[in-house]
């Protein structure tokens, strides 16, 4: 049992992926983090989101930002995305896990913002009390 | 008692409030819809935000969009933020969303998507089921 | 059996469809078109691409582009992406469809450009003769 | 009493405000220099506002840069906004600063531009004469 | 005797002009109106602006929206700058008038917003009295 | 007798050209890499065009980068597009290597891709075994 | 014998042309006009410039705008380019035009501005007198 | 007499100035260097082109670049304008020179392309033979 999947989808995103760490461990609240390419390990991606009991998802990717938005076609928990910024400042990850159609929503934070991620998530969380 | 508060900058964003609220309608959930600009009414928002028990927020927003951040600066719950396309496309407000800094989130959802809006938000509250 | 797989993300993609089919008619080359959202029909996308025996695939979408990029990482042929504009002229489909991750090749084409992504698939398909 | 309350919103941005202080030393006009964040502080910055008898704020913020809005939605004194270099180059900042709604002006300098915040704030206190 | 002088670098402007105008009615402050461009009156406007007593100007201008920025050189009165939108949804413009050179001010306000030039400028007014 | 021409305008752009060929050296497919600017030498490029059997080419270019689109217009193979970073981030490249006009494609991958470059080839050789 | 070359992409560049034409036509200096796509004629635009003796030429073109970079790579006339908004604002030709690499020069004027383009052309044959 | 007077805003520029005259130095034109702000300095550049014999005038500047456009419309002579990249990688300045009102043209070279830019004004010099 977790509370909060973190998913990155390349190792270079281990540096986001501690900021959302580092704010989660000052909680409660339980977390597994993983790394999981939506583009090159989508079976992966979908067993492990098929067999989580996360409440939360946090997707952090960069360039052309699917992560987020593939989990969030995956499940009915919120997915908050992390853009992080390997290209043109991170505008394209923000476009990327922002721009989602209607339908299948995503909550996007800003640019290598890894700490609101977290503490988007336990505002969320902390809701269920 | 109401589950959700949507709150709008300006009159001018009405049309997509109204795709917050079809979405809305179709689900169990109570919402209340008030225009109180974060710049222009800072008061009035803040008395709003202190009387209301909302579980979660949809802040709808042009230009520089602050009323999603200053609303996450006066409550914990999760504030989910709509940037409005009003110059620019749209942009002006997606990065006054979206960039927040560390330590207050905002959810952003893509520009003038007022359908993910209220998707994200159903996918929070049913959480606490 | 069908030489093109033309997949467009969404209803209002078909205008840049019917740029692509308009070409492909005049070629000897067979197709088929179809409409699955890459965020909001995951499976059926997934059945479709195991299904196929498309030697190329055009991936119409707007927005974050993510239709393009899975089909990619469910396929080992070649997929073109086109991306639409709908939001801030098309620059967010642009840059979820190229900004691929190493590993995963899309080959996008210009905005709205469904007559190039058809011209790439004829040049590619001329190659096996 | 104090001619120019500068206000920073994070400590990050001491180095702007030294360019804006470097010019204020040099003229006859008094001020004072504080980190206030919008968005973390803003009951602190509604209080500091309450209390101040500036002539003119220059407010220093960056990525969602809502502290000049906040502080011209706060005062009737103008506000001059010095948007910062933390993401996007700026942009986003600069856009945050001076897209603000019809009503409440904040009168924007270029990005990172602490000198000509403090220039543009002492051509307007030499107008009181 | 004027207490504002507004400027407009074309004819095209007047719709921007006739929205910091109609907010200067409503005051007691006298203003002026002229059009000259500072890339093709550039005589016209340096003989304008040593013959005026104004004590704030407002320049609207779109394109490489030089117009603001030469006031400011020549004038050591406070420059409000209205960015126009004639290409590139007024991006151009925006960036032409607010990144002045350290030494030269130029009080930016938001795309095609007359309206926040003219509050812009009551606030500087009302400090005189 | 070679499978794939690689390409770039610029001495500058080799270490792009190394990712390309690195991805390159593990498969069947034969190569060759040449430095000839479209815009500096237009002569010379069109006689290597003319004297190749090269069934895939791969353009490496920065800035105003027509190598792509040149190539293109001078031969029926597919063309591959490698935008490089070389000011504002590559997006000068980006689109110039994306947006051509109808009737002469080029398969655009990401800025600095040269890996998707040698990715998406190799699909497309694939196809004629 | 013509002193001014007027070249045109696309036969949608025609109202841009007309632009230049009309400048043109008040003065003493010969022009002809020709649509010849760098592109999709490559081998017909070299031949148009190998047996021109303009002293001057107006490239206009839009998205991927090669035209005016080709011909400045094929003759050592001043090439005056004029990007074209199709897309994007125009912001794709304008990048397309403008950031030529070191060693081929094209005098870039602004989107859509053939009456600059043409005024430019003037102040250079002026010179020759 | 000179051929060519090459100005620019600041000091800063002086990297750039000396792309422009290293290649001037391989030519038989000769130039002058000035350092002039069109900005912080107006009357010493008017008096400058009113004193200056040159034929051809390369304008260098970043930010809001409002150099090469003030000086063309003082003289009647071509204007070559290259714009600096100080923030936004450029941006700001390459819209700043490029993006004239009709009737004042001026010719843009590429971000930081100084070499260009001399080179241009060989061709037009070229001319006059």
């Amino acid at each position: 049992m977790v509370d909060i999947s973190v998913l990155m989808g390349s190792e270079s995103d281990h540096a986001i992926a501690n900021r959302v760490t580092k704010v989660l461990e000052e909680t409660k609240y339980s977390f597994e983090v993983n790394v999981i390419s939506a583009h090159r390990d989508p079976d992966k991606l979908e067993d492990h989101i098929a067999g989580s009991d996360a409440k939360v998802y946090i997707a952090i990717a960069g360039l052309s930002a699917a992560l987020p938005g593939v989990i969030a076609s995956k499940t009915m928990k919120p997915v908050i995305g992390v853009p992080v910024s390997a290209k043109l400042g991170g505008l394209d990850a923000l476009l990327s896990v922002v721009q989602m159609p209607p339908g299948v929503p995503v909550a996007s934070v800003g640019i290598d913002n890894g700490a609101n991620a977290a503490k988007l998530a336990i505002r969320i969380l902390d809701l269920i009390e």
